[in-house]
């Protein structure tokens, strides 16, 4: 066990902070609230960006990039969009020496300023669908900063499109979902529940928005990530038309979706142990690591040379793979990689150069010895455990989730429930903003989601009021 | 000739705009100097992110991210460095809805933020080097904006690394400029000349500053990149120290060095002509766009069937190749691939479908009919041709570059050059800020480079004052 981080399973928080830093994932930048993403941390956001970019170009999304700094008088152009972000705002006043004629807002999100453009750029029916994502920094302050999970600068895509119909739209914004859910679920081993959001905590200015709402190992909620069906709120407040195959003038559909690095908070939150990081092979930076043992008596060359054939075949079968060659002792660098998370560690020793085999060991459910394999048989071998190890971490993921979430009649259960264990609460609500908020004062619970498959209507009786219901949402405290 | 553009024989500075507009590369964004990098336009990044990256990646640097928000008090430490960048800084004054207590500044460039974290990163030779790479985006207030080549805000990559020796630091400074020429060349296929800057001229903060200076149409010169020995001097500043095998404490040998979007503007200023632009096959978004030609009589079946063939081949063999299937007219799509300069255009109508061939164009160096070929051959032929492109598109520029470098013996014949036709005068100087200063105010021109095949000393009279000087610099006009 790492001795430098806090026990997961005494504090999750502070095991989450400890093992950030101790891995090298991410450390506080000086200006309060904002990240330093270390090399380890951005190869995991790269991977993710590599998934993520290849599926939003299937789409027939093109990228493309828009001006950080937002004029005041644009971001005020949709009235709830702007009362939702403006307490959360940095603001440029000064450029160039000189104090500026109108404050420049750093952008918290690209809606406005994108959509100005939009409203040049469409003009008839031929010009839609416009689909168009970026890949950017955005800020948004923060006063209780977390780091990935909450900061005042994170980094994310945003695609926003443009269409002649609502159901167009709404297709979109649901093919966007389901990439997410995919990423998630493919790529960080991450099980969630998609679906929409309440009223009140839908994005600023949209008309629906998706969602996919992960538990952590606290009991707590992370937001995922979202995607909005905008109705044509922003196209009415940028006047963005389009003339249809009649010569008759409409507002475009419009939808904006996004992921950020968050979900590397949320990938390490639920997977890592008391040992540190636990990385699912699809999104790790090196799935294999590869550690010669050259003791007192080792055969240096031997050594060096099983491993060079390791490092080989692993590499040319296309898996990321790394040998600690470093001055440190054996023990040590097993140590730095399970706190590094790296799915598998191959050992090369005089023992294995005897039985002309390597030794494989497996860092999840817990650190141990799998097997000596044969070098011809490596590359095979590899694959089949970094893919058991993928699919397994998510059903694992998943079947906590599972058991995690309560479905409960009374409001004197749900407060028990949210004052200890937390987790998901599965409960009839009667979609009363004013209830909402009762409930949320008293359990620190919002409502997080109606799951696509409670979304027929049933009948019950509001948990929070007694009130006629006809959903059963999903209820927890997020972070 | 596209009529909606100027004649770039006319009026380069025009055209350009004109170009980059009606190609729908870019267009200002709202807050002044700010830039609406449109897909098309950054695809082409993305094409020059994709090929250095790998490069960098290849020299062992890895990608990271830091803040946005520098705080003032951090910029302040390298006295020369913060001199240079104070009269382009935005400053975040107000977030959150307060005031803040330090204000923050909007990265210019990274140096200070950075090492400020190398301070606390690095403190054995076993943490040596340390090479980390951010692509990101950074502003500059600028009071001549001009689309891509200069602007408020524009997006780079910026490396830094540090290293135990200033040989090991000389030597990756060097590397990275090696990178850039290679990109700049085999990519973007602008010729220039590579070497080292004058001591005005270098970065702020810097001991030696290397450079690659390409000739632009208008005679005049773009800075294409630059490359960084920092010598020790942030070391000094950020207090940056290893402990060396001996156990002495020694400060750090560091590097920095950026290639961003000016370089777009650069490569559509070199290569394009009246109608619109031409892009080079390595960089270009699409390769080849494949017209079908339908007109009174065609066999619509057939025709699209051969367009699908046509398609289906040279994307399987890795070509960027895309079918204008648009409402348009034969005559505007083909108008609009000249002004896309889309490399190569491939027709296929009746007289194809005939002759089982298609028919192929080729945009540079002026619209013309290559040839028609049969399916079975496409792919080849067409890689040949682009293959072809992509060198004589570099070799011409070379050519002209050379024949617009002028060695000059007297002044009067330097400020004859520098009046008209401008271009890179090479003549040898005496190194005195003084006297640099007056060339520049009598001629525009300053000080571009001291190329390497002319770092060895000889003896000559300076162009401008008449004094002693060991060296022949190359001068002109700068963007």
């Amino acid at each position: 066990m790492a001795d430098n981080i806090t026990k997961k399973s005494q504090d999750v928080s502070s095991w989450y902070n400890d093992v950030v830093l101790a891995a090298k994932l991410a450390e506080h930048g000086p200006a309060r609230g904002t990240i330093i993403i270390r090399p380890y941390g951005y190869a995991i956001w790269e991977g993710i960006q590599r998934y993520l970019d290849t599926k939003i170009k299937s789409f027939g999304v093109d990228n493309a990039y828009f001006p950080l700094f937002i004029p005041n008088s644009l971001l005020q152009k949709e009235k709830s969009h702007v009362e939702g972000f403006s307490p959360e705002l940095a603001v440029v006043t000064h450029g160039g020496g000189e104090e500026l004629a109108e404050p420049l807002v750093v952008r918290p999100t690209s809606e406005t300023i994108m959509y100005d453009a939009y409203s040049r750029w469409i003009s008839s029916y031929r010009d839609l669908p416009l689909k168009i994502n970026q890949w950017n920094n955005v800020v948004r302050w923060e006063k209780r900063p977390y780091l990935f999970l909450r900061g005042t600068e994170f980094l994310w895509q945003e695609g926003h499109t443009a269409h002649a119909t609502h159901d167009d739209a709404i297709d979109m914004a649901k093919k966007a979902l389901d990439a997410y859910v995919d990423t998630y679920q493919n790529q960080l081993a991450l099980f969630g529940y998609a679906g929409r959001k309440s009223e009140s905590e839908r994005f600023a200015g949209a008309a629906v928005t998706y969602t996919y709402e992960a538990l952590m190992p606290d009991g707590k909620i992370v937001q995922s990530c979202t995607s909005h069906d905008l109705g044509q709120n922003f196209a009415k407040a940028f006047n963005i038309k389009f003339q249809d195959q009649n010569s008759e003038n409409q507002y475009v559909w419009q939808t904006s979706w996004g992921l950020s690095t968050r979900s590397i908070g949320a990938l390490i939150l639920a997977h890592g142990d008391d040992n540190g990081l636990v990385l699912p092979p699809a999104v790790a930076p090196y799935q294999v690591v590869i550690v010669p043992i050259h003791g007192k008596d080792g055969d240096h060359e031997k050594i060096g040379q099983l491993t060079q054939r390791a490092f080989e075949v692993l590499e040319t079968s296309g898996l990321r793979v790394k040998v600690d060659s470093t001055e440190n002792s054996p023990g040590w660098k097993f140590n730095e990689a399970d706190l590094q998370g790296i799915p598998l560690r191959i050992e090369i020793g005089m023992t294995e150069i005897e039985s002309e085999t390597v030794k494989i060991v497996i860092r999840w459910p817990e650190t141990r010895d799998v097997h000596n394999f044969k070098i011809s048989e490596l590359a095979l071998e590899v694959e089949k455990l970094l893919d058991t190890m993928q699919k397994d971490l998510l059903q694992a993921h998943k079947d906590w989730t599972l058991a995690n979430t309560r479905e409960v009649g009374t409001y004197d259960e749900f407060k028990e429930i949210m004052g200890t264990v937390r987790g998901f609460i599965k409960a009839y609500w009667c979609e009363d903003a004013g209830c909402e908020a009762k409930i949320k004062e008293e359990t620190k619970a919002t409502v997080r989601v109606l799951t696509f498959d409670e979304e027929v209507e049933t009948e019950g009786k509001c948990v929070g009021c007694g009130n006629k219901a006809s959903h059963r949402w999903l209820f927890g405290q997020s972070y």
